[in-house]
Protein backbone atom coordinates (compact mmCIF):
# COMPACT_ATOMS: atom_id res chain seq x y z
CA UNK A 1 0.00 0.00 0.00
CA UNK A 2 1.31 3.53 -1.49
CA UNK A 3 1.61 6.06 1.58
CA UNK A 4 1.20 9.87 0.85
CA UNK A 5 2.93 12.11 2.72
CA UNK A 6 1.34 15.88 3.42
CA UNK A 7 3.79 18.38 4.38
CA UNK A 8 2.58 21.69 6.27
CA UNK A 9 2.68 25.03 5.04
CA UNK A 10 2.50 27.70 7.77
CA UNK A 11 -1.41 29.19 8.11
CA UNK A 12 -2.40 32.19 7.17
CA UNK A 13 -6.19 33.60 6.10
CA UNK A 14 -5.79 33.72 2.48
CA UNK A 15 -4.76 29.72 2.44
CA UNK A 16 -6.52 28.50 5.06
CA UNK A 17 -10.20 30.66 3.12
CA UNK A 18 -11.74 27.42 1.70
CA UNK A 19 -11.78 25.91 4.80
CA UNK A 20 -12.43 27.96 7.30
CA UNK A 21 -11.19 30.71 9.28
CA UNK A 22 -7.58 32.02 10.83
CA UNK A 23 -8.50 33.10 14.92
CA UNK A 24 -6.12 35.66 15.62
CA UNK A 25 -5.83 39.50 16.55
CA UNK A 26 -4.80 41.82 13.65
CA UNK A 27 -5.55 40.55 10.09
CA UNK A 28 -9.69 42.75 10.50
CA UNK A 29 -9.74 46.33 11.00
CA UNK A 30 -9.37 47.36 14.49
CA UNK A 31 -11.50 49.39 16.59
CA UNK A 32 -11.49 50.28 20.06
CA UNK A 33 -13.79 49.95 23.02
CA UNK A 34 -14.37 50.87 26.57
CA UNK A 35 -12.45 54.21 26.32
CA UNK A 36 -10.03 53.38 24.15
CA UNK A 37 -8.93 50.76 26.58
CA UNK A 38 -8.83 48.17 24.21
CA UNK A 39 -8.15 47.03 20.96
CA UNK A 40 -10.97 45.57 19.28
CA UNK A 41 -10.87 42.60 16.53
CA UNK A 42 -14.08 41.69 15.95
CA UNK A 43 -16.28 39.04 13.95
CA UNK A 44 -12.96 36.61 13.36
CA UNK A 45 -14.99 33.55 12.34
CA UNK A 46 -18.41 32.62 10.69
CA UNK A 47 -20.06 30.74 13.39
CA UNK A 48 -22.21 28.54 11.76
CA UNK A 49 -24.70 26.43 13.71
CA UNK A 50 -28.14 24.84 12.89
CA UNK A 51 -30.80 25.88 14.49
CA UNK A 52 -32.11 23.32 15.61
CA UNK A 53 -28.77 23.26 17.88
CA UNK A 54 -27.59 25.34 20.07
CA UNK A 55 -23.36 26.85 20.47
CA UNK A 56 -21.06 25.09 22.78
CA UNK A 57 -18.10 26.38 24.71
CA UNK A 58 -15.84 23.80 25.63
CA UNK A 59 -12.86 22.91 26.89
CA UNK A 60 -10.38 19.94 25.72
CA UNK A 61 -7.18 18.67 26.94
CA UNK A 62 -4.42 16.98 25.27
CA UNK A 63 -3.38 13.70 27.29
CA UNK A 64 -0.83 12.00 25.07
CA UNK A 65 1.05 14.28 22.59
CA UNK A 66 1.98 13.35 18.77
CA UNK A 67 5.27 12.68 17.41
CA UNK A 68 5.89 13.34 13.84
CA UNK A 69 5.54 11.92 11.39
CA UNK A 70 2.09 11.22 12.59
CA UNK A 71 0.33 8.56 10.48
CA UNK A 72 -3.27 8.82 9.97
CA UNK A 73 -5.97 7.13 7.94
CA UNK A 74 -9.21 8.84 9.01
CA UNK A 75 -10.58 12.42 8.53
CA UNK A 76 -14.17 13.26 9.80
CA UNK A 77 -16.43 16.17 8.70
CA UNK A 78 -19.68 18.26 10.97
CA UNK A 79 -22.69 19.14 8.86
CA UNK A 80 -24.35 20.87 11.53
CA UNK A 81 -21.65 23.21 12.60
CA UNK A 82 -18.80 25.20 12.38
CA UNK A 83 -15.93 23.86 14.80
CA UNK A 84 -13.47 26.26 16.21
CA UNK A 85 -10.55 25.56 18.24
CA UNK A 86 -8.47 28.72 20.31
CA UNK A 87 -5.37 27.98 22.32
CA UNK A 88 -5.98 28.27 25.75
CA UNK A 89 -1.65 29.26 26.12
CA UNK A 90 0.50 29.77 23.42
CA UNK A 91 1.06 27.03 21.71
CA UNK A 92 1.83 25.82 17.53
CA UNK A 93 -0.61 23.12 16.51
CA UNK A 94 -1.17 21.21 13.02
CA UNK A 95 -4.57 20.94 11.00
CA UNK A 96 -4.77 18.83 7.83
CA UNK A 97 -7.86 19.65 5.93
CA UNK A 98 -10.25 18.61 2.77
CA UNK A 99 -13.11 21.08 0.89
CA UNK A 100 -16.21 19.80 1.57
CA UNK A 101 -16.99 16.54 -1.21
CA UNK A 102 -18.61 13.68 -0.94
CA UNK A 103 -14.96 11.78 -0.92
CA UNK A 104 -12.10 12.38 -0.27
CA UNK A 105 -8.29 10.85 -1.62
CA UNK A 106 -4.94 11.50 0.31
CA UNK A 107 -4.17 14.05 -2.99
CA UNK A 108 -7.03 15.91 -1.74
CA UNK A 109 -5.48 17.00 2.05
CA UNK A 110 -3.72 19.99 3.08
CA UNK A 111 -1.93 20.71 6.11
CA UNK A 112 -1.21 23.85 8.06
CA UNK A 113 0.77 24.44 11.07
CA UNK A 114 -0.28 27.69 13.51
CA UNK A 115 2.45 30.16 14.58
CA UNK A 116 1.58 29.79 18.24
CA UNK A 117 -0.94 32.84 18.68
CA UNK A 118 -3.32 31.25 16.06
CA UNK A 119 -6.88 28.95 16.46
CA UNK A 120 -8.59 27.78 13.65
CA UNK A 121 -12.81 27.84 12.54
CA UNK A 122 -13.81 24.40 10.42
CA UNK A 123 -16.49 25.29 8.04
CA UNK A 124 -19.34 23.48 8.64
CA UNK A 125 -18.87 20.59 6.18
CA UNK A 126 -15.02 21.10 6.07
CA UNK A 127 -12.94 17.50 6.48
CA UNK A 128 -10.70 17.31 8.83
CA UNK A 129 -8.37 15.41 10.28
CA UNK A 130 -9.49 14.77 13.97
CA UNK A 131 -7.28 17.01 16.79
CA UNK A 132 -4.02 16.35 17.92
CA UNK A 133 -1.63 18.20 20.22
CA UNK A 134 2.01 18.13 20.57
CA UNK A 135 2.47 18.20 24.17
CA UNK A 136 0.10 16.95 26.73
CA UNK A 137 -1.55 19.25 28.99
CA UNK A 138 -2.01 22.08 26.05
CA UNK A 139 -6.17 23.41 26.55
CA UNK A 140 -8.18 24.12 23.42
CA UNK A 141 -11.09 26.23 23.74
CA UNK A 142 -13.49 24.50 21.39
CA UNK A 143 -16.65 26.85 20.22
CA UNK A 144 -19.07 24.62 18.25
CA UNK A 145 -22.77 22.88 17.73
CA UNK A 146 -24.50 21.11 20.94
CA UNK A 147 -25.44 18.36 21.10
CA UNK A 148 -22.94 16.54 19.04
CA UNK A 149 -24.82 13.60 18.54
CA UNK A 150 -25.66 12.82 14.44
CA UNK A 151 -22.74 15.68 13.65
CA UNK A 152 -19.70 13.33 12.93
CA UNK A 153 -19.24 11.98 9.49
CA UNK A 154 -16.22 9.72 9.64
CA UNK A 155 -14.12 8.74 5.96
CA UNK A 156 -11.24 6.45 5.80
CA UNK A 157 -9.31 7.43 3.49
CA UNK A 158 -8.27 4.86 0.65
CA UNK A 159 -5.03 5.08 1.45
CA UNK A 160 -3.11 5.76 4.90
CA UNK A 161 -1.47 9.58 5.18
CA UNK A 162 1.70 10.79 6.59
CA UNK A 163 2.16 14.14 7.85
CA UNK A 164 5.05 15.69 8.29
CA UNK A 165 5.84 19.53 10.02
CA UNK B 1 -20.28 61.88 48.13
CA UNK B 2 -19.77 58.92 49.40
CA UNK B 3 -18.11 56.45 47.74
CA UNK B 4 -18.40 52.58 48.32
CA UNK B 5 -16.02 50.35 48.37
CA UNK B 6 -16.15 46.69 46.70
CA UNK B 7 -13.72 43.95 47.69
CA UNK B 8 -13.26 41.06 45.05
CA UNK B 9 -13.78 37.40 46.17
CA UNK B 10 -12.18 34.69 44.22
CA UNK B 11 -14.50 33.76 41.64
CA UNK B 12 -16.14 30.03 41.68
CA UNK B 13 -18.97 28.97 39.72
CA UNK B 14 -21.15 29.01 42.86
CA UNK B 15 -20.83 32.29 43.63
CA UNK B 16 -21.04 33.23 39.83
CA UNK B 17 -23.95 31.32 39.02
CA UNK B 18 -26.54 34.42 39.72
CA UNK B 19 -24.41 36.34 36.91
CA UNK B 20 -23.46 33.73 34.68
CA UNK B 21 -21.07 30.83 33.73
CA UNK B 22 -17.20 30.23 35.02
CA UNK B 23 -15.11 29.18 31.60
CA UNK B 24 -12.55 26.30 32.88
CA UNK B 25 -11.14 23.05 32.71
CA UNK B 26 -12.43 20.63 35.17
CA UNK B 27 -15.84 22.01 36.92
CA UNK B 28 -18.19 19.62 34.83
CA UNK B 29 -18.23 16.08 34.30
CA UNK B 30 -15.17 14.81 31.98
CA UNK B 31 -15.41 13.09 28.62
CA UNK B 32 -12.49 11.91 26.35
CA UNK B 33 -12.44 12.34 22.98
CA UNK B 34 -10.36 11.27 19.52
CA UNK B 35 -9.47 7.78 20.84
CA UNK B 36 -9.00 9.28 24.38
CA UNK B 37 -6.57 11.34 23.36
CA UNK B 38 -7.94 14.69 25.10
CA UNK B 39 -10.03 14.80 28.08
CA UNK B 40 -12.78 17.11 27.11
CA UNK B 41 -14.79 19.60 29.28
CA UNK B 42 -18.22 20.45 27.07
CA UNK B 43 -21.03 22.68 27.64
CA UNK B 44 -18.98 25.17 30.16
CA UNK B 45 -21.21 28.18 29.21
CA UNK B 46 -24.41 29.28 28.38
CA UNK B 47 -24.85 30.94 24.64
CA UNK B 48 -27.93 33.30 24.49
CA UNK B 49 -28.06 35.08 21.43
CA UNK B 50 -31.30 36.29 19.97
CA UNK B 51 -32.44 34.77 17.26
CA UNK B 52 -32.00 37.80 15.07
CA UNK B 53 -28.67 38.19 16.07
CA UNK B 54 -25.63 35.81 15.00
CA UNK B 55 -22.84 34.40 17.31
CA UNK B 56 -19.33 36.33 17.36
CA UNK B 57 -15.99 35.22 18.01
CA UNK B 58 -13.81 38.55 18.84
CA UNK B 59 -10.83 38.91 19.96
CA UNK B 60 -10.31 42.38 22.39
CA UNK B 61 -6.15 43.65 23.72
CA UNK B 62 -5.64 45.87 26.02
CA UNK B 63 -4.11 49.22 25.61
CA UNK B 64 -4.03 50.41 28.95
CA UNK B 65 -3.72 48.39 32.21
CA UNK B 66 -6.16 49.56 35.10
CA UNK B 67 -4.68 50.04 38.70
CA UNK B 68 -6.25 49.38 41.61
CA UNK B 69 -8.03 50.86 43.89
CA UNK B 70 -10.22 51.42 40.10
CA UNK B 71 -12.86 54.27 40.30
CA UNK B 72 -15.89 53.17 38.32
CA UNK B 73 -19.39 54.69 38.09
CA UNK B 74 -20.90 52.96 34.86
CA UNK B 75 -22.19 49.48 34.60
CA UNK B 76 -23.51 48.12 31.60
CA UNK B 77 -25.57 45.17 30.28
CA UNK B 78 -26.58 43.45 26.99
CA UNK B 79 -30.17 42.70 26.60
CA UNK B 80 -30.08 40.51 23.23
CA UNK B 81 -26.87 38.11 24.12
CA UNK B 82 -24.89 36.66 26.40
CA UNK B 83 -21.18 37.53 26.69
CA UNK B 84 -17.78 35.45 27.47
CA UNK B 85 -14.63 36.58 27.69
CA UNK B 86 -11.98 33.88 28.17
CA UNK B 87 -7.87 34.72 28.69
CA UNK B 88 -5.68 33.99 25.43
CA UNK B 89 -2.65 33.89 28.15
CA UNK B 90 -2.80 32.88 31.52
CA UNK B 91 -3.60 36.41 33.34
CA UNK B 92 -5.85 37.03 36.29
CA UNK B 93 -8.61 40.07 36.15
CA UNK B 94 -11.53 41.22 37.55
CA UNK B 95 -15.48 41.74 37.14
CA UNK B 96 -18.20 43.58 38.74
CA UNK B 97 -21.85 42.13 38.17
CA UNK B 98 -25.12 43.10 39.56
CA UNK B 99 -27.89 40.70 39.14
CA UNK B 100 -30.52 41.68 35.96
CA UNK B 101 -32.82 44.86 37.13
CA UNK B 102 -34.25 47.79 35.85
CA UNK B 103 -32.02 49.94 38.58
CA UNK B 104 -28.78 49.16 40.25
CA UNK B 105 -27.15 50.80 43.14
CA UNK B 106 -23.47 50.50 44.82
CA UNK B 107 -24.36 47.90 47.20
CA UNK B 108 -26.12 45.88 44.87
CA UNK B 109 -22.58 45.08 42.59
CA UNK B 110 -20.26 42.10 43.60
CA UNK B 111 -16.73 41.83 42.30
CA UNK B 112 -14.68 38.70 41.58
CA UNK B 113 -10.86 38.07 40.51
CA UNK B 114 -9.66 35.04 38.36
CA UNK B 115 -7.12 32.39 39.21
CA UNK B 116 -5.64 32.84 35.52
CA UNK B 117 -6.86 29.94 34.20
CA UNK B 118 -10.88 30.94 34.40
CA UNK B 119 -12.79 33.10 31.86
CA UNK B 120 -16.04 34.30 32.16
CA UNK B 121 -19.65 34.27 30.79
CA UNK B 122 -22.39 37.10 31.24
CA UNK B 123 -25.74 35.68 31.15
CA UNK B 124 -28.16 38.32 28.83
CA UNK B 125 -29.16 40.89 30.92
CA UNK B 126 -26.56 40.72 33.82
CA UNK B 127 -25.28 43.88 34.88
CA UNK B 128 -21.54 44.02 34.65
CA UNK B 129 -18.46 47.22 34.62
CA UNK B 130 -17.21 47.64 31.13
CA UNK B 131 -13.88 44.98 30.94
CA UNK B 132 -10.58 46.29 32.44
CA UNK B 133 -7.43 44.03 32.31
CA UNK B 134 -4.14 44.60 34.61
CA UNK B 135 -1.26 44.47 31.93
CA UNK B 136 -0.93 45.89 28.53
CA UNK B 137 -1.33 43.79 25.83
CA UNK B 138 -3.44 40.93 27.32
CA UNK B 139 -5.73 39.71 24.82
CA UNK B 140 -9.38 37.86 25.59
CA UNK B 141 -11.20 35.77 23.17
CA UNK B 142 -15.00 37.53 23.66
CA UNK B 143 -17.76 35.15 22.25
CA UNK B 144 -20.82 37.43 22.35
CA UNK B 145 -23.66 38.46 19.99
CA UNK B 146 -23.66 40.17 16.39
CA UNK B 147 -24.12 43.02 15.47
CA UNK B 148 -23.20 44.87 18.94
CA UNK B 149 -25.80 47.51 18.00
CA UNK B 150 -28.89 48.21 20.24
CA UNK B 151 -27.50 45.39 22.52
CA UNK B 152 -25.84 47.44 25.29
CA UNK B 153 -27.74 49.60 27.62
CA UNK B 154 -25.36 52.29 29.98
CA UNK B 155 -26.25 53.16 33.88
CA UNK B 156 -24.66 55.51 35.23
CA UNK B 157 -24.39 54.53 39.37
CA UNK B 158 -25.50 57.35 42.20
CA UNK B 159 -22.48 56.82 43.76
CA UNK B 160 -19.14 56.10 41.94
CA UNK B 161 -17.86 52.23 43.18
CA UNK B 162 -14.25 51.82 44.12
CA UNK B 163 -12.93 48.39 43.78
CA UNK B 164 -10.69 47.22 45.21
CA UNK B 165 -8.32 43.69 44.87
Amino acid sequence: MTRRTIKALPITAERFAPFGDVIVAGQVPMTTMNEARFQQFANLANVDIDPAGAVSIGIVRSKSPTSFPYHFDMVERHPLGSQAFIPLTEFVFVVVVARPAEFVRVEDLHAFVTNGKQGVNYHRGTWHMPLIAMAEGQEFLVVDRSPAQDNCEELILERPAVLEL
